[in-house]
C-alpha cells in the first residue's frame, strides 16, 4: 500500500531505487488535454541529479517514455503510464552497508514492516522515487493551466540559516525563470550566492543541510477543496508531508500565526472586481473551512538535512553489533534544490484532483 | 466528499453545527473488542464546550448512544453508529450573519462551492463537526491499548506567545491526568497559569489566542506506516491539518530540523534490549521512511487565533457590499484547549488504520 | 469492511436487525438538489414488511428521520444521514437458535468470520439490511431524474416456475403504478394472480419460493461507466449481487446469448433523432465496453428461495451435535416482492455514482 | 477511471491494444511472496493468441517484464509492474472502420464517453486488456496457494449450445491438466470435440458463437468476505462482469435456484472433521451471507459472441450515415477458450484482497 495517491485524478507510482525502472500510471485524466511532452520531461530534468556540482553526481538522462494513454499527444481518458529507465543503478555500491541500518535511512523501519529490503539502496525509500510523481504532477500542472488558468511555482526560501530576507522579493512577480537561474532554486540572486556557498562548504565537509521550499499557486478560483477531512491544506499537507526527508509543513501564517490575534489574523473581505469578494491580507493562505477562496494558494514545507552523510557515524549492524561507519556514494549534500518540481508536482496532483471533484459535483465552477 | 477518514478502519462524520445531531460511523474496526463507553463519554466531555470560563459558554452535555456494531459492549465487526443530539442549537442566533460573510470564516468559500449553505453557524465548518472525530478516535485509541499497548496523549504547549519553558516538562513522564489538571490543558502548573490569563485577557477584549498541541504516541512498535505517499508522517499531516484551525504541522525536528547539520540531525541507532534496536536521539520523531521505528511517535500542531471574535471588522454582505461589522454570540476565546482530544483523537485514527493494514501484510508485527 | 458503496456518490450503511435503529450516511450528493422527503418515505414503504400477507408480519412502521444534510428540503452537498428506528425488534424470539447454525444461513460464517456475533437474528446479515440501502437509493434516484431526465423501473418477472409469459407486457410502458397495483409486484395481473397463489401456497406449507426480478433504466444518456473493470455491468452485478438472496445476475441477452450467434446478438446501429445514433435490437441491454448507449439499461437478478423455512431441518450445534430443528418466527414465504425497490436502489445507486464521475471528467455529457 | 481493482491487494492496468506495451501494477502483494516468474508466464501464455486455430491469429509472444518489486524472485511488499510490449500492432489495420461505429463494439459509447478515441483497435476496450489482469491474477493466484493452500481452476463448460452433459464431469477431480489437454479448454473429451468442431464452423462462416466458463475454488477456509455491499460474489461478479463479453454472472445454484423450494435449496449442515461443519449439499456455491463457507466457491460466467464478425452487417458512420459494413481481421470466433485464465485471474484477485482483509480484522484466520 502507499503507492496510490489522489481520488478523481490519481496517480501510482513504482520502482526501487537500484531496479530496472521507475515510472507512474495516471489515472483519471480527462481526455483531449493535449500534453506539451517536452514539458513534462523539462520538470523531470529540474530534479534530474547530476545537473550541477551542487547535487548528487548520479548520472541519469531520466528520458520520459509514453506507453500508454496518450493518441499522438492527447490524451484518451485512459490510464498515461509514464516510464524511466534506471541508467546509472549501482547495487554492489551497497554491498558494504547491507550489513547495518544507516541513521535516520529506513533500512530498520523497512526491515521492521517488510521483512525484507531491497539490497541496494534505498529502494522506494529513495528520492529516486519521486521521478513518478514529478512525471504524474507535470500532467496534473497542464490540466489546471488549460482548465483553470492556474499556475504552481515553488523556490528554495531557506537553506540552513540562510534565508531570503523579507523584502527582497516580490512574491508575486516570481517566474519559473528566476527560480531556474540558480542551480540552488532560489530567486533571489544575493541569497542564492550564499545558499550556494553553504551547500559546497558543507559537501566538502561530508556534511549535509537542511532548508525550506516556498510554494505559491496562482489563479485558481475559489470553491476548490472539500470540508472536514479532506480539506484542501489537509490534502496539501498529505502531499507534501510525503516527500522524502520532509519534517513540517505550513500554510498561511503557519506556525507564525499562533502569536497573532484574532483582530489581526482575519483576512478583511473587501469588494472584487465584477462583483467578487477578495481578502485585504492573506493569513489564511488561499485556503477557509478548507476550501481554496480566489487568492494565491500559500505554502511551506521544511526539510530535514540529508541522512546520508559522509562523517563517521554510531549505528547498529543487522545482527545488533554497534560500530561506527562512514558512508560514501553518490549523494546530495541538501536535497531541497531538487526538491523543488517535486513540492509542484505534489500541490499540482491535490489541486487537479480537487478541481475534477468539484466538476463531478457542480458540474464547472 | 471529504468526511471519510481512514482505509481500513474507516471513518465518516456526519451533521451540521446547528442541525438534528452529530455522530459518525466506524466502519473496520475488528469483531471482538469490549469497548469502555464511559472511555468514550470521557473523551467526549474533554472537548464539551460549556465547562470552563475558558470555553464557549454553549452549553451540550453531548450525551452520546450507541445505534449499532455492538453486542452489549463488545464490537461485532460491524459498523458503530455513535450519535449525539444538538441541545443547545441556536439558529436563529445566525439571522443577522446570514447576510454577510464573516471574515476567515467558511461562508465565502462554502457559498463558491456549494452556492448554498447552511443559514445558521458554520454547518460542517463548525467545530461541533469534531465531535464525531472525537467518537470514532476513542474507538482507535481503545483498539491500540489493547492491541499494541501503545498510548497517545496531547497537551497545550502554547497560547499566544506563552510557550511551556524548555526545562519544565519531562515528556516521558506527562499523564492524562497532568493535563487533565487546568483548563488551559498545559501540563505545568505555572505555564497554565499564564495561559489562563492571557484567555482570559482576550475574552475580556474579545479577541482571541491561537496556540499550539504537542501530541507523543508511546508504546508504538517498529513497522507501521507505508512507503511513498502514505507514509506515517503524511498520514499524520493529513489528519492534523483537517482540524479546524490548523495551519502547520511538524514532526520530530519539524521545521526546527532546517538550520541543523545531518551529523547532528541524525539518530544514532544503538543495541536496545532483546536485541533490539533504539535511537539515542529522536529528532525523526519516531518515524523514519514513514514508518514507525519504535521510539515515541512526536508532533506538534499550530493553531490560528479563532476567527470569531467580537471587534468590529471590515467585511463584505453577501450581495457585494462594504461594511463594517462585530459578531456576538458564543464561542471560544482560544481553541487550544479544547482541541486537545481532537489531535488525539485524529492521530489514534491514523495509527488504528496502519495498524490493521500492517497486519493485512504480515499477519502481525 | 463491506458497508460503503460508490466512489463520489457514497453511502455508508449501519444497524443491525434488532438493534436499536438502521440507517445510512450518504455522502457526495450534489447541493442544493431539492429532495422530496415523501418519495424517499414512499420507497421505504414499498420494502416495509407487515403490509401485506404475503410479507414477513413484523410491525414496522420504517419512518425515515433525516439527522444532518439538509437544509429544510434542499442538499447541503455534506453528508446527508437519514435514520430508521427499529420498532418491533424482538432479540429474545431468537434465543432458541443462537445454539445452532441455520441452515443457508449466515450464522455459521460470521461465526468464521468475526469469532463473534449479534445474538439476535441476522445481524447486518438480516434483510432488514436493505432499509439503508433503500433510503440512499432514493435520493440517488432523484438526482438522476432532475439532472438527467432517467428513471429506474424494476419489477417481479417470475416466483418459482410461474413467469410473465414473453408477449404479455409491452416493458417500454410499465409505470410504477402498474407494479404497485398488485402485492406480488407483478405487472401482469394474469401472472400476478398466480403469483399471489403459490407464495400462499408456499407460506402455507412452511415452505418458501425464489424468483427473478427484472428493472430497466430508462432516459440515461450515452457516455455513463467507465472501461476495464468499473463497466457499468460489473458495478450493477456487484450491487445487485450485493442483495441478500441474489445467486444471479444479468444484462441485456444475458446468459441466453450463449446459444446466438454474432450475426443475430450484435446490435445493428441506425440513424437516431437529431444526429444521435441508435441500435435496432438491445442485446447489449443499453451498455458497450461497459458504458451506457443511450437504449435502455436491461437486467434481471435471479433470488434463490428464502433460507429460513417452517419445515424440519438438520443442522448443527455451535458445539458440534448434528441435530433436527424446524424454525418459528416472522419471515417472507418469498423475498422477491419486497425486493423490487433494493433492486432499483442499487441500480440507482450506481448510476448517480457513474453521472458524477462523468461529471468528473467532462464537466458535462 | 476504472483501471483500479482491489482494496488492499490492488491493481492498476494500463495500455492500448494498438500503442506500445500492456500491463499492470500490483500494490499490497505481502512481502517475501516468492514468485513462481514462469507461473505467471504460462498463465500469460494461455490467453496469448496465435497458439491455435480456434484463436486469433494476431502473433504475439506476450513475454512478462518485471520493472519493479521483486528483489531476485521474492516480493518487497512494494508495487510490482509487470510488462508486455505490444509486437504485432498493426493501427493501419483499422484505418477503414475508423470512419463508422462496429456494431456491438464499444467505438460509439467510447466517443460518447471521451469525445476522443484511440484509432486503432478497441483501444482499452479490446481484450488485450486483459494481459494486465491476468499477469496481476498470477501473482495473485500464488499468494493463495502459499498462504492458503486454496486453487483456482477455470474451464469451458459451454461453446454455443453444446454444453458438457451433467455427468460427464467430476467437477471435484479436475485438474488444469485436464483444461489444458484441448485447445477449447473444455475437460471432457467428447464435448471439446464438438466444441471445436462448432468454433470451426462458426470461424468458416465468419460469424462468432458465445459460450460459458465454469470456476471453482477449493480449499478456502471459511470466513472470507465482508457483510452487505462487499459479498463475496458480489466482489466476484464485479470482477466477472468486468470482463470484456460477459453478459451473466452466477454462484451456486445461480438462476436455476428460482424453481426450488427452500427445503430442497438450503445446505444442510452436518458435523465435518476435526470439529468442523460441512454441508451436504452446495447450492449456496460456497458463500453464505457473502462470507465463504469452507465449501468449494463455485460460479458460471457466460459470454456473449464475439461481435468482431466477417458477415455484411448494417451501420452507422462517425458523420450518421447508414452504410452496409463486413469487417476484415484477426479475431477470435469465440473468446470463451482464451477467457479461461482471465476468470481464474479476476476469482484469485478477489480473494486474494479477500484474504489481506479478513488478515487486517483477526490477524488470522
Amino acid at each position: 500500500m502507499g503507492s496510490v495517491f489522489g481520488r478523481v485524478f490519481r496517480v501510482t507510482t513504482f520502482g526501487e531505487s537500484h531496479g530496472g525502472a521507475v515510472g507512474c500510471v495516471v489515472e483519471g485524466c480527462p481526455a483531449g488535454l493535449k500534453l506539451d511532452l517536452e514539458g513534462i520531461q523539462r520538470d523531470l530534468d529540474r530534479r534530474r541529479p547530476g545537473q550541477s556540482d551542487l547535487y548528487s553526481p548520479r548520472q541519469e538522462s531520466d528520458r520520459v517514455q509514453v506507453l500508454s494513454g496518450l493518441e499522438g499527444d492527447v490524451t484518451l481518458g485512459t490510464p498515461i503510464c509514464l516510464l524511466v529507465m534506471n541508467k546509472d543503478a549501482k547495487p554492489e555500491a551497497y554491498e558494504k552497508i547491507r550489513t547495518m541500518y544507516r541513521p535516520s535511512h529506513a533500512d530498520y523501519t523497512y526491515q521492521a514492516k517488510y521483512g525484507i529490503q531491497a539490497s541496494s539502496g534505498g529502494g522506494r525509500a529513495s528520492a529516486r522515487e519521486t521521478i513518478g510523481r514529478v512525471a504524474a504532477g507535470a500532467v496534473a500542472r497542464q490540466l489546471l493551466a488549460r482548465d483553470l488558468g492556474a499556475e504552481v511555482i515553488a523556490w528554495v526560501e531557506q537553506v540552513g540559516a540562510c534565508l531570503i530576507p523579507e523584502t527582497a522579493l516580490c512574491e508575486a512577480q516570481i517566474c519559473h525563470a528566476d527560480v531556474a537561474a540558480d542551480d540552488s532554486r532560489c530567486p533571489d540572486p544575493e541569497t542564492a550566492k550564499e545558499m550556494r556557498a553553504l551547500i559546497e562548504s558543507a559537501r566538502d565537509a561530508g556534511d549535509s543541510l537542511g532548508g525550506a521550499v516556498r510554494c505559491l499557486v496562482r489563479g485558481l478560483p475559489a470553491g476548490l477543496g472539500e470540508p472536514v477531512f479532506d480539506k484542501l491544506e489537509a490534502l496539501l499537507g498529505h502531499a507534501c508531508m510525503s516527500i522524502p526527508a520532509v519534517k513540517g509543513f505550513e500554510v498561511g501564517s503557519g506556525f507564525s500565526g499562533i502569536t497573532m490575534r484574532g483582530s489581526e489574523h482575519n483576512d478583511a473581505f473587501v469588494p472584487g472586481e465584477d462583483g467578487g469578494v477578495r481578502t485585504r491580507t492573506n493569513f489564511s493562505g488561499g485556503i477557509q473551512g478548507g476550501i481554496s477562496n480566489g487568492e494565491p494558494i500559500r505554502l511551506r514545507v521544511g526539510f530535514k538535512p540529508t541522512s546520508t552523510i559522509f562523517k563517521e557515524q554510531d549505528t547498529v549492524t543487522r545482527d545488533g553489533q554497534a560500530i561506527r561507519h562512514a558512508m560514501s556514494g553518490r549523494h546530495d549534500p541538501c536535497v531541497v534544490p531538487r526538491a523543488v518540481p517535486v513540492v509542484e508536482a505534489m500541490v499540482a496532483l491535490v489541486l487537479a484532483d480537487a478541481w475534477l471533484l468539484q466538476r463531478a459535483s457542480r458540474g464547472s465552477l
